[in-house]
C-alpha cells in the first residue's frame, strides 16, 4: 500500500495494535468463550484504516504515534463490534467477512451479540485508562464523549438504522450521503479528531481536520461502491456486485460510473485542501488520502 | 412500597428520572424509529431500583439526590439495553417483559439490537456530560471506568454468558452465585458506588458500601428465585415457575425453599451490618434493604 514511508509506518503500527488488542482482551477476567469470540473478530484482519488515521494524525503534530495505541484500540473495538452486529441474521445476514466465517457463524448469534456488546463497553474503559502522562482527565473525557457521539444514534447506529430503512428503496443522493456520513464517516472522523484532541490541536486545526476526515470518509465510501461494481472478488473478500444484488443504492447507480469517479476525485481534492490548511506535517495523511482513491480492495 | 418516607422519596425521584430519560432521548438528532424503540423500553416501567439506590446513597452522604439524575439515567440505560438484548430470540427469547410485548416483538430484531447498542453507547456520553459543578473530570472518568467494568465481560456481559452456558445443566451454588454476582450484582453495586464516588466517600466507606451492595444484590436474586416459585403471576409480570420450566438452576432448587429463605435473611443481615459500618445516615438504604426482602413482585 502506497510508498515505502507509509508502508513501513502502517506495518509497524499494525503489529503494535494487534499485540495491544490481544493483551487488552486476554487480561479480562471473564468466561473464555466471550474473550475468544471478541478476539476472533478483532484478529480477522482488515485494513486498520481508523487506527492508521489516528497514528498519522499524531505524527502530523509531531507526537509519538505509539501514544495513540489505547485510543486506537478503542476505535478498532467499536468498529469490530459494529461489523459483528451488522453481520447478524436479523441485520445484513452475512456469512463471510474478509473471507472468513462471520462471528455468529462460528460462535452462534447469542455470543456474537454479547461479544459486540462487550467490545463496545470495553472501548470506553480502555479510553478511560489512558495513562495520565499521555492524556489529561479532561482530554480523556472529551474522547469518551466524542467517541460515544460518533458511535451512537447521532453517528454509526443512526447510519445503520437509515441504511436498513433504505433497503429495497431507491435513495436520493442526499439520503445515500446521510447513511455514509453516519454509518462510517463519523467513526473515521473521530479517528482523526482523537489524534488532534490528544495532541492539543487549536480550534482551527480541529475544524480543518474534521473537514478533511469528512471528505476522506466520503471518498472511501464512493471507492467502496466503485470497487463493488468493478473490483476483483478475491481481493475485496465479498462477492462483486453484492450491493447491486441486495438492491442497495450506490454512487455509480445514482451518478453513473463516470459520475462516481468524478465525485471520488472531488472528495479527494477537498480532503487535500483542508489538510493543507492545518499547517501541519501531513505527509502520512496525504499518502493515506491517495491510498483511499487508488486502493483495489 | 415500605414506609411513607421511602415511598415519597422513590415516587418523587422516579418522576424526575422518567422525565430526564425522555428529555435525553428526545434531544438526539437521529432517525425517529430508533428513538421510539429506546423510549419504548426505557418507559416500560420497572422498579427503578438501581436509580433509587444511587439517589438514596447520595442522600446518605447529605448530598442533594437530584445531583445523581444523569448518572442514574446512564445506569437505567445500561439496565434497559441488557433487558432488550437478553429478550432477543437468540438469547432468552421472551415475548413479554413487565406484561408488555418485548422490544423486538414491537420493532423487530434489528432495531431492538440497535436500540440496545444505542442505549449502551449513550450512557457513557451522559456520564461524560455531567456538569462540572456536580462532578469533576476525575470523578466522571472514575464513573466511566467503573460503569464499563460493571457492564462488560467482567460484570454483566460475563454473567449473561455464564447464565447461557449453564442453561440445561445443574449448577453448583458457586456457579449460580457467579452468574448472579455478575449478571445483576455488579450493576447494582455500581449504582451504590456511583453515589459514593460522587459524594467523595472515603476508602473505608467505599469498601463498606461495596460490601453492602454485594449482599443486597444477592438478596435481591434469592428473593427473585423464591418469588418465581411461590409468587403471583400477575404481580411479577411473567409466568410463575418459568425458571423451573426453563430448567434454570435456582436457590430454592439447590437449597430447598426453607434454605433459600434462610440464605435471603443472611444476606439481608450482612447488608445491614456493612451499612452500619459506614457512619452515614442510611435510613433510606435500610428501607430499600427491607423492601428487597419483603417485596412480592
Amino acid at each position: 500500500m502506497g510508498t515505502g514511508l507509509l508502508d513501513a509506518f502502517a506495518h509497524e503500527h499494525k503489529l503494535l495494535l494487534d499485540s495491544e488488542l490481544r493483551t487488552l482482551v486476554n487480561k479480562l477476567d471473564a468466561p473464555p468463550i466471550i474473550k475468544e469470540s471478541m478476539l476472533y473478530s478483532l484478529e480477522a484482519g482488515g485494513k486498520r484504516i481508523r487506527p492508521l488515521l489516528l497514528f498519522a494524525t499524531l505524527d502530523a503534530f509531531g507526537v509519538e504515534p505509539q501514544k495513540g495505541l489505547l485510543a486506537a484500540s478503542a476505535i478498532e473495538m467499536i468498529h469490530t463490534y459494529s461489523l459483528i452486529h451488522d453481520d447478524l441474521p436479523s441485520m445484513d445476514n452475512d456469512d463471510l467477512r474478509r473471507g472468513k466465517p462471520t462471528n455468529h457463524k462460528v460462535f452462534g448469534d447469542a455470543i456474537a451479540i454479547l461479544a459486540g456488546d462487550a467490545l463496545l463497553t470495553y472501548s470506553f474503559e480502555v479510553i478511560g485508562k489512558i495513562p495520565p502522562e499521555i492524556a489529561s482527565d479532561a482530554t480523556k473525557l472529551k474522547l469518551v464523549i466524542e467517541l460515544a457521539k460518533a458511535a451512537g444514534t447521532e453517528g454509526m447506529v443512526g447510519g445503520q438504522v437509515a441504511d436498513m430503512e433504505g433497503e429495497g428503496k431507491s435513495l436520493t443522493l442526499e439520503e445515500l450521503e446521510y447513511i455514509h456520513i453516519h454509518k462510517t464517516g463519523k467513526l473515521l472522523r473521530f479517528s482523526v479528531l482523537a489524534g488532534a484532541i490528544m495532541a492539543g490541536a487549536t480550534q482551527d486545526q480541529l475544524e480543518n481536520l474534521s473537514a478533511f476526515a469528512h471528505h476522506v470518509g466520503l471518498a472511501f465510501q464512493i471507492q467502496d461502491d466503485i470497487l463493488d461494481l468493478v473490483g476483483n472478488q478475491q481481493l475485496i473478500g465479498k462477492p462483486v456486485g453484492s450491493d447491486t444484488n441486495n438492491h442497495k443504492s450506490t454512487y455509480p447507480q445514482l451518478l453513473t460510473l463516470e459520475g462516481a469517479t468524478a465525485a471520488l476525485h472531488k472528495q479527494i481534492n477537498l480532503s487535500k485542501k483542508y489538510l493543507g490548511m492545518t499547517g501541519l506535517n501531513t505527509n502520512l495523511l496525504l499518502e493515506i488520502t491517495d491510498l483511499v482513491a487508488s486502493r483495489d480492495h
